[in-house]
Parts: structure tokens; sequence; C-alpha cells
């Protein structure tokens, strides 16, 4: 008898169980069985940082209902009839047969499987660095549920005193603040100049400062070449540079590579960042195949390449999608990803939607403009936090690329802001006037983000020249001697000042002061404030008084990054 | 000498500092005056209710720089180089002469200005109700920097222990949570049936529950009649239905119109709402008179009908784009709004962006389809707030025309994200795969909005037939019997329920337990759970199995507004 179709979803954390669950709301009558490797189901897997962390205590957290059943097989079974088989791995495909092999990992068994619409959701492997030592007691990564244990006892076991983490991604940077909250002494190293490449450097480097300032030590452009062990026991770490750090644990979070093993195996098609290529239907090079998550490539909605993208939301997405299609035909779409994250980093909020400056210039956008914003994101009477936001742009037409943003403020809804309108297509122009939900408790009369499409507005038409700090820093470096105007009050340049040789005028005396201006109308003048909003007023004043080279230190003293004088 | 241009500003509060101060930026050459009939000038108006409740304490602060600068005459003449001219109204403008009779409130002498450009910044003026008693002491509106300051005095001398806000709008609401942070007893008095009717009576309803939580009294459906004094000094008031409420204090909060007496004295157009009739540019009908803020009508971008809309964010983005233009010729434009709005109320959030269901059928949308949503904001390890959405769209398009948000949760990210897709003139299916900032501090792995979309699109594709709860409230109230369905644990039951004669039967159970449901396949069968995805999923398996009348309650019992069995 045919009648009931055979759904197979190979994999049991995010992409898979959404997708059976909603092929399970499709079709109430198919068989639908999930195939997972580990003992648990449907785990939180972004939550483990947090739980490492102590942000809360009970494990079953991350592994329940938010009416806290446990989604273990028995739940599947009775809540979404969908059969979980856990501690059993899929060995291989046979596409001409449309079977699967899978091993009982308890009783060694093997047996065959046959599918009518198969879904591999086999997530991604952490990256391990090819180095000597990385078999030592005391390595592990933060991917799976028993790594979260483990960490996790760490922390509460208080024995270790020193650990490394190895790499300054998204996953480093919150086991560092998860670690560190355990009373652990931190170093992160980082083999590239930053910590958080999908930052523009700039701003990774207000994260750095930040992440420095809660006593975790940073180490960059610096990656590690040895791990030292005692009887079998880490106790070290030997850096590039010839440097040893000892430590007794290390946490290597140095990316992922999407696990496409069966996938290869059994001849689908595979792409240049080593995911499983699908179409919009999350449909593989074999029509009865599908994937979702982290094992695939998804497209680059602005760059138009194809990228492996391991983000929980994504997964969750394309498994929804690849659920539908494979219960009911093609139907459900995934466009693609602008590649939107976020990360909280002990008191501070870091993120970005779209493209990076690095990112855009790396995908052959030539003609962009960028700008950073420095803002508090309410007012002060409502207890503003200051926002960061680096703003990427096509000059020619307006279109908003991307949005970086990072602060102790409210990142989050930036961040949402930005990736509407860039998923909008949106220009500068439609955001000069975004109307946006405005109450002091919540943002200022002029939202943080419009602000910043209004200052690349400014820049657009002419009438800011901006100059990044970096930019300033670089050119001082190299000896140049701009004249640098401070335009902010003598109480706050008592408080804090940079101290690169600039002369604080402030923005109210500056009209009558005008004579301590150099002579010459063309010299180089540098202007900024706290915030560079003043900085931005007395610019168009000595414009306006006949100066032609008048530039704006975009973000003013809160985005500078590197060290004041104080 | 011709040379200078003459700019004059009627207004000092939002829209008219914020022409003033762009105006300057490009024409630093330019005389531009400040006519301000008030004290203080350029005064965070919205952050008055704060200021009355005591998140803060120091007066000035509403009218400081960032910086702590107090905004006044001096300041203006030395950061901006503009002449502010406080406690001196502006009484006539000549149009043929280009001048403007102003009047100094402290001397009474009267003196003539002449302008190049003129930009009206008058502002709004409170409704007040026409009956008697208005003028006894103890009757204030929150509309002014004086209202503040009195309504501040009453909550640091606690001598009054009874107050009425009437109104429960946006200032209402905000009013009533400052005066009862201030130990003083409340009673907000509507006319209409709901709080906040920029909200959808069910929202508005959760809403009235959590300020009635707070132990301020909510009386809807009923009017003011009559201000009862002794000694002119305000002791009660009388309600429309007799009921007399004894209160030493009464706010009134009934709306504002826009303040365009000048105007409209000057024989400029005025509209419906009785604002002044503005172009694109922020022109009036007399192109070197431009009108911004709470004094014009602007476009509603999804009706295409002018409306009056005083929200302190669209008055700065006005402002600016009029004194752009005055400045120099028309080139910056305000397309218009989407009407976001944005209010605190206690521990809950309220806000709204587009239109309600009900705006939408005022406009004559006559094919939408709307859902509600429920769902924590972020996972429940990271102590998730409630949020309940309502999403309106256009049904044959899918075109996003508005959504309204309340609950503890992070409602103001939720409208951001609303706002911008409104914007970007997004559909349904434009939201389901949106790529939105996720990280469990953040946000669920599917967002709250995307989950809303999610739902809408399961009812747009007929997947889910949706019933809110009032209609299934008003079915129950007239007799039918339906079968009601709770699909949630025992445990849930036994915390909360709502006692409409509902069956418990938890999710896990119902494929063994389906001999209890009705034997007649066409019955009536209503499902819901906590926030109505198990409900839904109960639906589903129901209708695998064969129903044909099931549908689920939208947002389950986290959106039923009426009283329950416990």
């Amino acid at each position: 008898m045919k009648g009931k179709k055979r759904i197979i979803v190979i994999g049991g954390s995010a992409a898979g169980p959404k997708a059976a669950a909603k092929a399970r709301r499709l079709d109430e009558e198919a068989e639908i069985v999930i195939i997972q490797k580990a003992p648990d189901l449907s785990m939180a897997s972004c939550g483990y940082p947090y739980y490492v962390g102590g942000f809360f205590d009970d494990r079953n957290l991350l592994i329940c209902t938010p009416t806290g059943v446990v989604r273990d097989p028995k739940f599947y079974l009775n809540a979404k009839g969908i059969v979980a088989r856990t501690e059993t791995e899929a060995v291989g495909i046979d596409r001409k047969a449309k079977t699967v092999s899978v091993k009982d990992l308890k009783t060694g068994k093997g047996e065959s499987l046959s599918y009518d619409k198969l879904i591999l959701a086999t997530g991604s492997v952490p990256k391990i660095p090819p180095i000597p030592g990385a078999g030592l007691d005391g390595i592990t990564t933060l991917q799976s549920m028993q790594d979260a244990d483990y960490l996790r006892r760490v922390r509460d076991e208080k024995t270790i005193k020193k650990a490394v983490i190895i790499g300054g991604g998204l996953i480093g940077i919150e086991t560092c603040e998860a670690l560190q909250l355990a009373g652990i002494e931190i170093t992160v190293i980082e083999m590239l100049p930053q910590l958080l490449t999908f930052l523009d450097w700039e701003l990774a480097k207000l994260v750095e400062n930040h992440v420095r300032s809660k006593n975790a030590n940073v180490i960059t452009d610096n990656g590690i070449a040895e791990f030292l062990g005692e009887n079998g026991k880490l106790v070290g770490v030997k850096l590039q540079n010839g440097i040893e750090l000892p430590c007794e644990l290390a946490v290597v979070a140095i990316g992922v590579s999407p696990n496409a093993k069966l996938a290869k195996e059994a001849g689908l098609e595979t792409g240049l960042a080593g995911g499983v290529i699908v179409n919009e239907y999350m449909q593989t090079s074999d029509p009865d195949i599908y994937a979702a998550g982290d094992c695939v490539e998804s497209l680059n909605l602005i760059t138009g390449k194809k990228v492996h993208a391991p983000y929980g939301d994504l997964a969750n997405l394309q498994g929804r999608v690849a659920g539908e299609n494979a219960a009911g035909g093609n139907s459900a779409t995934f466009p693609g990803t602008i590649q939107t994250g976020i990360c909280k980093v002990f008191d501070f909020t870091a993120g970005s939607t779209g493209l990076s400056e690095k990112a855009a210039q790396a995908a052959g956008f030539t003609d962009i403009e960028t700008v950073i914003n420095a803002s508090p994101d309410k007012p002060g009477f409502m207890t503003g936090l200051l926002l960061v936001t680096k703003l990427v742009v096509e000059r020619k037409t307006g279109r908003i690329l991307g949005a970086q943003c990072v602060g102790p403020g409210d990142v989050s809804k930036q961040l949402a802001t930005w990736a509407m309108a860039i998923k909008g297509k949106l220009t500068v122009d439609d955001m000069i006037n975004a109307d946006l939900p405005y109450a002091p408790p919540f943002s200022l009369a002029i939202d943080h983000s419009i602000a910043a499409a209004h200052i690349m507005q400014n820049k657009l038409k002419g009438r800011m020249k901006g100059i990044s700090c970096s930019e300033v820093k670089k050119k001082l470096d190299g000896g140049a001697t701009p004249f640098i105007l401070d335009a902010r009050g003598p109480d706050e340049y008592e408080q804090i000042r940079i101290g690169v040789g600039e002369r604080l005028i402030p923005i109210g005396a500056l009209r009558n002061r005008l004579n301590e201006l150099p002579g010459d109308k063309g010299a180089e003048i540098i202007c900024y404030c706290k915030i560079s909003l003043r900085g931005y007023e007395a610019a168009r004043v000595l414009e306006g008084r006949g100066w032609t080279n008048v530039k704006v230190m975009e973000g003013g003293i809160m985005a500078w990054p590197f060290p004041r004088e104080k």
C-alpha cells in the first residue's frame, strides 16, 4: 500500500526538528523520523554560553519547551507524532534505493530505512587548528551539549584558574564572557588584527577595549602554534610569535565548517564554502533530498554569492521551508540572507547586518560611502546609553548596504531597523524620514538610526567632509599637523580628552575666536566633540567663514578607539 | 544692501529650534530669529510625564543639551548664532509686507519684524471639554513646562490624594502612571469603549487590565459632564452617567488641536483636521512661509489622507526639512507618516505603526486579514517577557498595513521592525524570511515579528482558521456551544484557566483521546493553549483526522482580555 509518505530527517538540533514539525503540521498521516547522533534533541545551542556563564542554572531549560516539557523522543512521539531516534548515526545514503543506513550507537546495530523525502540537517563541525597537542585534556569547543556540560562543570568546580579562548569571533567572545563571569582569568587569542570580523576594525576595537575593561586579556594578530601538555593535560599554549601562556583550559572557537560529509558521499552537489548546494526551495541536487541549517550554503542577497551562514535563526527558517516542501511539494521558498548577527559582550552588544565596509570592498563594491554616528539610544534624563553605528551605502544610488552597531545601548533595535531597511532595498533618502516609535523611554526624538542617515546625507550632499578616527590617527602618526579643534566645553575637556595637540574652542565661543584658527583658509582643520554634533556645527561655521578644508572626525571622542590622554 | 537672508521662526519648542538650527548650518550668514511665547526653549516636552513621575529630579534636564548646557537665548546666540526671543508672542503676519508683528509679553511692547522666509512652528493646543467648572483651581493639562512644574509640585508636596485623568490616550496614560507613582489615587475616564485608540479593542483591553493591576481605576464608555467646585477649587467631577467622583486634581488629556490661528488669520490654507496645509517641502500655500510640527497636517502614507499627527519625532523631521528649504530653496522633502506611536504604561509598553484593523476599515480597506501572536520576546532561560502583536494585512496582496504590540516585552524593537516593513512596502511573504538579529539575550530564534508573519501566512494559505478571543466570548455569550479544547498540560491548567467549559486534552495525549472529540466531524471546535502554538498543532491534528470546522483562538490565554476562572 502506498499512501503514507515517509520523511526522514537527519539531524535533531535546530533545522531538523523544525523541518519535521512543519512537515507534520502539513501532513498528519506521513511517517516522520528524526535521526540524531547526539543524546539530546532540539537543543537551544545558542544558549550554551549563557548556561556556562550562569545566567541560568537549570540545564533542562536548554532542551525544554517553554512550558517545561523536555523535548525527548517521548515528547516528539506524543506531542508531534514524530519518531526521534537519538544516539543513532546516519552513516550513508543510497539515493537510488532511497534508503538511509543508520547505526544505533548504543547497540552498534545497523539498519536501513527507506524514505520518500529526505531532509539533511547535519549542522556544522567546529574547526580545530592542525597543531601539536590538540588531543590533550583541557581542550574543548563549545559546539555540543556535552561541551556545554563540561564548561559548566568548569564553572561550578572552580578549580581552573586560567583559560585561553582561541578565536575572537562570536562564540569566542560569548565564551570569554561566560568564563570570565566564572572567575577564570581569560585570554582571547585572535589571529586576525581584530575581534568579531563582521565588524570593521574601528568598531571591533571599541568592543576589544570593552572586553579589556572587564579584565579579560586580548591578543590579536597572533595565532596559536602548539598546545603544551604534561601527563596528557593542557598546561599552556604557545603562540606563533613564541610567547607561551600557561593555562589549564583552552576553548577552540575559530569557526565552523558545514557538516556535508554524508551529502558529499552521496554525490550531492556542494559549494566553494563546503556546504550543500540548495535552491530556493532548500532542495539539493537530488529532488527528493532537501537540506537546511548549518550544513548548507545560502545566497547572500546583497552580493549574490553563496556563503556559509551558520546562524540559528536561519536554520529555523530554512528548516520550516524544507519541511513544508518535503511534505507538500515545492511551494515555500527561502530567498537568502543578509547575514545579520548580534552578540552580547559583557555590558556591550555588537552586531552587524548587510555588508561591512571591508565586506563591501571584498564583494567588489567600489563606490561606497561610510559614516560613523555616536549618540545615546535615548535621552540622558531616561538614562540613555551609548550607541556607535557605522553605516555603509552605495554612493551613487544611496542604497543601504550594511550597518554595524556596538555599545551599551539598545543595539538590537538598531540592527532590526537596518535589517528591515536592507530587506526593503531602502536608500539613505528613505531612512531620512523613517517613522519609528518615539517616546523618551525608548529613543531620541530623532532615532540614532535616522541620525546616522542624516549625517550620511550631509556627507553625500557634500555638506560634511568626514574623517574617521583611524584616518586622523594615521595622519598624525605620519607626521601631518592638521589644526585639530575640540568644540566641547572646558568641563568636558577636564574630564576626558584625546591629547593629540587639539585646541579647545567651545562651539559657543567659536564665532568670537576665529582669530585662533589658521590664517591660511586652505589649511586642514579637523573638528570634533564628544559625538561630533558640535564638531559638525563648528565645521559649518568655519566653512561659512571661508575655510575650505574642514573635516569632521566622525563619532567624536566616543568613537576614538585609541588610548587617550585622559 | 540685500545679501543676508532673514529667517523668522515662530515657535521654540521642537520643530522651530530644529528648523532654525538646520537653516543656520546651511547658511552661516543668514539672520535667524526664533519667536517664542513661553519662557523656555526647546523643551523635551515628551519627557514631562517622566519628570512628573520622578524618573529624574532635575528640571533642567528637560531644557539642557546632552552636556548640561541650558538651551536659553544665550546658548542659542553663542552656540548657534540664532536670536531667540522668549516671552514674545507673534500676533500677526502681513504676508504682503512680509512682516510679523510681535509683542514682548514682559514689557507689552509691540514691534514689526520683516522676513525673507517665515517658518511656522506654532504647535498645538490642548482640547478642553466645554463643560461647567473648567475654570476651577486644580484642573490642568500636561502640555507646557508650567503644567509639568505644577504637576511635579503636586508630586513633591504630597497633599493631593485623589485625581482624575480625563482621556485615556497616550498623554493620559503616561500621566496616569506618573501620578500613580506619586502615590495619588487615580481614575482614568475615557469616553470611548477603550484606552489608547491607536490600538484595536482587544489589545487596548490588555493594557487596561495592566493599568488596573497597578491600582489605577479605569472608567470607559463615560465622559465628563461637569467639574465640581467649592470656593473656586475642584472637589470632584460628575460623569455623564451621573456618577460623582471626589478629586482634588483633574488632568485633561483629551487630545490636542493644531494651533493654526496665526496661519488662518494670515489667510494660509488649512485642512479638515484644522492644521496648516503644506506640500512635501513643508511649504504652505504662501511660498515664502513654511510650517512644521504639531501645527500642520501630514500625509498618511497608507491611506493617502491628510491627518493631524502631533508626534515629537515628526516635528523634528519636519523642522529639519522646513529649515533646509527656507535656507536654501526647496530640496528636502518630508513624504508623510505612517503614524508610529509608542508609550510606556507602567511595566507594559504599547504601540502601533500603520493602521489598526479599525483604522484600516475606516480608511476603506475591505479585504483585510488580521492575526494575533503572543509569545515571549526572548527565550525563557534569558527571562523573556510577553509580547502580544496584532498584525493587519491586505489579503489579496499580503501587503502589511499595520502592526500593534503590547506587553512587558521589547515592544519598541517590534514596532521599529514593522515600521520599516511598512516603509519598504513589504508583504507577509517578505517578512516570512526576514533576517533579524538573533542571539538568546535579544530574541527568539524565530523572532516574534517573524512568527506573527508565519501565523498570518498559515491563515492566508487556509491552513489555520483563526478566531479572536472577542469572537469566542461573543459566541459563548450568544449561547453557542462550540467544543473548546485547551491543549495545555494539567499543571498549567491548575494554575491558570479560562473557565468557559473548555476540555483539557494535552497536545501529547490528543491523538489517543480523539474519542472525546465530537462525533460530528462538522462540529465547531475551538483550540487554544497558553499562546496557541499547541492550539494550532491540535487544530492541525484534528483537521488531519477529518474534522472540518476547527478554529484556533489567536494568542491563546495570554491574549484573553476577559476575566478568567483562575
